[in-house]
């Protein structure tokens, strides 16, 4: 397989991408069949943060960045880097004179299961990143990769132009082709959640509203009084 | 076993377990003999909170929270979720939707050993949750567990009703039983360590005011200058 | 090999100490090589500290922090305590007894591969520290050990008085006698990433700045358009 | 808590002991509503061992195995020990010199979450052992311990002269009074799957001889021809 | 997305397998670019296997496996069953009995992330099993999943009938369109080693016999004579 | 710091080397102050070999194995490879080629914190190798590193011509200046070991053999007859 930059693939429409960011990845993730979602290892290197973007995925080879400064050509507004090694890496291959060329080319952050550098600097200047690591561990530009072929990060499968939605609880992956089937179902769910959030704040509980009880019994659980 | 859900256990009175709030995990912890901690892989989803609560432990399926769902109805005013999956499991099993059930009845916090979602939403309603994973993963309401029945978790054995402390340097259990010795005990070396603690701010030093130079004498260790 | 405390080692001049405080572990760590990196697993505390201090390293046993309160002795200004135990060991040698005496002292901070505790006081207390865990389980006082004997800590050799760097990023080394060296070659380079950071912002990328095209091409990159 | 040795424990018959040692973990654990099985962590020294024994709970301080040496004194025929430390120490507490003492009582094995060392020696003397390391890292005897009081291991309380039993799937435990219904529900389960091993070996599938056609309907999974 | 069972997928020929199962994990994925490895978290329940089979992914809930049940009455000769949880789970999914129904049907093996049991039992019937645990953690039969729907396992995006090769080094998967350039590649490679061996046998170097010299010395490789 | 290869380091007497073979980890570990053990993630790729040998330090770029072709040529009778990363890297940088270069050489072993592949023929050829990792994942030939530069791994600082240890309960290390006493202190613990070892197959217990029962008592030892 010969290193690769794909030019120009088709992205998931912007107002897309931008309602799935509103709606976060936990009722995405619900929504659309509990899938695509990165796992635990991948956190945000500041909380607070949540965004949606279009997949740049970027696949580097190890303790090696220079597919990411190729990768940064192929960047506009709305897209996010999704960046993995072609074996693992924790080292810090990204920083703030990478993601400076990002914020100005108005991509919103990034992806990695690797590391990130200068953290400090990425958070005063408000520019987001998922890693499962953080490090100050530098690395060479000396070898090619690719630049928007299809890429596997935290189990998951990316392609160019999908919505990567990334918060405090973590990341995760909505295919282009899912973007509205996932928002209509995202949107459902966040309707039924808001009713049931209010039947919660008056004291009602989730046995009674969501009809567990019936369920509950039919398991045979058995309710016993304490010391009986 | 079959699936059982003790009612009204017997609980540690609430004075104590405030009590035991004010000293915090790294003082009980000590004073009790340097037991019942849950290890460092429990951290809070936020920084800052300081709880304690007295457990109703929950035994739920890998993937399922349906026990959770169950056990809200035996909560009340000062007690601390405790949830065990049957084998390991980092999903997200707790969010916004039982947090605000959680919250109306007066419960406390919750500890587990999988994952903790929605944690964005937890931090701003002041909700805290310590957990060995962040997660979006979400679960099912399949299967049966248990509620009130003794639990083991992060090395601990938990009985309902038991103390839960649980701060920024993690989770312990105080039993039932011992709380009041836990309390006297932590009191007396509160007051101790505030007395060292002035001394060290007019800047003596532990190896006299604990006394430790003969210790240290006796086991050989020998003051030899650099280059020597 | 006796339990030993050496006395009045050199450390590296504290003008020295201080700019690399300044430049921080990414740049230094880079412009010495990439090399004395403690690794990912090393975490602060709390965010947004950045110190830089004399290496007074402090070999403990496993569970046993007597050798930190010896070491206390042998602190003055601008030293960092580093705490490497004979085996691997998560307990929290280091809380706020002695994180106050050090404070009075002046020493700047710790770093240690064991765990931390009383991480809130610490907080409020302004002692930064990093670790590869945060727990609660105290540590007894009972074992020999040494104090400013080189250690090996993140996979790195540490000499008594030589450079810990410490801030978001991580943890890293600058032996003594290269102090000087790692300051030049680091304002070098953050010189160079100055004027490359202006042009960044200019909307430029690092392509065309750090001249890497005719790299890219020499690998064989090639360029497709997608679909094709 | 005053380090405890608990004298002469009730223990388990060692017919029953011997019978559930020939069925194994993975059917005991099943048949026991799988519950109490260690998780995979623990892993033997050598493959092809499996035993089962009463066991002799021993709590250690981290690095140090002195109630090692004062549990074997309350060894007998048909016990095996079990090795606790009060916080995560992967040391090698266990070698040939404890293993001589424990094989000459009748000791059947040693099972830790700490490390074992002299591995080949054990091996040739066919004393097995199961632990979550490997370490040739030695251990000092300065701290006391208990010996036959309760221990949480693996996330299982056990208590003395309960039931260990352990092949190259692991390590579970049998509580004592649960040690008769274990094996009868064990030997269902053995005669159930002895039954469907005949079929199976017919060429029959689970499908069809457990019965589970229905539950996958009811399910609504579907069969969809390739490409279609 | 519903729970789905593809019928009869199209599987790489036979004797490409078999051809593929000689070259070995190691070769073969050298041959195609480096790619496609599993990572070293899979191991062999035991030592000496080597296998190559056309890949039968299934996709499981945590801690059930009804699906690999499922699943078999998919297989044929010469098949690999892919088992891969919808969320991380070590639980023992595949032990003797699943074992006997593949192996009377001609299945080569089985491959997952998750755990096996009944390992003993399954090496003396020489059914080899590669895996991320060992564990008897039994699992439940109560939830949906797929059959032959595309998996992400290991970092490797896997298809029905796509070629997993499996040995003591690990296991990978060979694309069914590339198996045939993979094998030509392998070969090639097998044959150039096959010379380089034959001067290595005879003492010469890789240094010499790569011609890596002029490399070396063009990346500024100094050589100094000890103490000078 | 350039790219180095030393050559010609001094290396321990050969004589030594073999005597401390013959001793092994866990009995020179313990002779030399529970030192120089490189932690329980060293594991053999095949459990029963038993070396010693003269170290040749080798630093590599993460995946990228050149620097260990250019050690080849510094290698000769009784050396072992210590092959260290310079940052974490699991790949399989060593394999049956590069084996049969250092076998024809007389080189005994090899020892790294990556990966090894080809572990079946390794086997095979009789020639050991101790790693954190096995992997089939292959490596470039592209970067610079150095040669008998001292190195630190599995936290230990390796010198070339130090004496490493490897067996089936790991790794070590004996500085060269220290063999000789090593060997001294093994063997007078070897002839304790073995006078006491007679004792224990006599049935008597090391609380009597080594004189514990005093520090037992000191220490405030309890002794209880169960139910009391």
């Amino acid at each position: 397989m010969n290193p690769t930059v794909v030019v120009d693939p088709p992205r998931t429409p912007i107002d897309l991408v931008d309602h799935l960011a509103r709606l976060g990845t936990a009722t995405v993730h619900e929504a659309i069949g509990r899938r695509n979602y990165f796992g635990p290892s991948f956190r945000p290197i500041y909380p607070g943060a949540r965004i949606a973007g279009t997949a740049v995925p970027v696949l580097v080879a190890p303790g090696d960045n220079l597919m990411i400064h190729v990768a940064i050509e192929q960047t506009g507004p709305g897209d996010v880097l999704v960046v993995v090694p072609s074996s693992p890496s924790p080292d810090g291959y990204f920083g703030e004179l990478i993601a400076t060329q990002c914020q100005t080319r108005g991509v919103r952050g990034l992806i990695t299961d690797t590391g990130i550098r200068d953290t400090a600097e990425l958070k005063d200047m408000g520019f987001p990143a998922w890693s499962t690591a953080v490090s100050a561990q530098g690395t060479v530009k000396a070898t090619a990769g690719s630049v928007n072929l299809p890429v596997v990060i935290g189990g998951v499968y990316v392609e160019p132009g999908d919505v990567i939605i990334a918060d405090d609880d973590g990341v995760m992956c909505v295919p282009r082709a899912e973007a509205e089937t996932a928002i209509e179902a995202s949107e459902a769910r966040v309707a039924k959640e808001a009713k049931n959030m209010e039947s919660f704040r008056n004291g009602e509980i989730s046995l009674d509203v969501n009809g567990l009880r019936p369920l509950v019994e039919r398991l045979g659980v058995t309710y016993v009084k304490y010391g009986s």
